[in-house]
């Protein structure tokens, strides 16, 4: 099968310098964020809202995409697991989602809650919550 | 910023053959699927069990990546909208995101309830379902 190429969208701006500063997920602590999108998908974003409930893929350019297992972070205990069956960032292609509600519309900029990816990562897209698909 | 290249990990095996035959969403009526992974990535879907709670990303590569702004399908009384703020698949990075679960596991082949996508449909990546994090 051949290759897909994807372009960012925006990049990360937080406080989050280094990968072993990032929480594993989310609702551990991640600091708010600020997204800045680039000015050829400005429409896209026109109907983001302070309040919205969203889903940000980002391309975690720091992973190792050869990884096809992982013993799972703070537990020597677990054995090796498949990284199909983890939310390791170290995976074939290094897709993160992060779910975030949108505090502020600045433009080309927006400010998310709880983001733990660092600073500088790439976002490829974003979605609307489906309440009734994503949160059963 | 530069590109990214994705290498599909899978695809779907389906009864939906056209893109109008879609329902939108997973729980709209989608059938059974299989998905079919790539030998390369065997070890990475070594953990994936029946039951198991899953998102499948998938490209949809039948997409026009040139579009900003969609009226949503099925009403038009609805204004334009940025896409970021819909589930189009018509956007700059055409991702889709597919809630399922695991109904069989026969080797380089899983079948998953409710998927959406059409047959052929790349897969590049799959991860679990994290109750705390997916489900809130």
């Amino acid at each position: 099968m051949s290759d897909f190429s994807i372009r960012p969208v925006g990049r990360v701006e937080s406080t989050l310098i280094t990968r072993a500063d990032a929480p594993r997920q989310g609702d551990e602590g991640a600091p708010d964020a600020w997204i800045v999108f680039e000015e050829e998908v400005r429409d896209a974003l026109a109907d983001l809202e302070v309040g919205d409930a969203i889903i940000l893929i980002s391309w975690l350019d720091q992973a190792d995409r050869d990884v096809l297992a992982v013993r799972p972070r703070d537990d020597d205990t677990r054995p090796v697991t498949g990284v199909f069956s983890t939310r390791s960032p170290d995976r074939p292609n290094p897709l993160g989602l992060h779910r975030a509600t949108v505090l502020a519309v600045d433009g080309l900029r927006i400010q998310v809650d709880n983001l733990e990816a660092i600073d500088g990562t790439p976002i490829i897209d974003v979605k609307p919550v489906l309440g009734d698909v994503d949160e059963r």
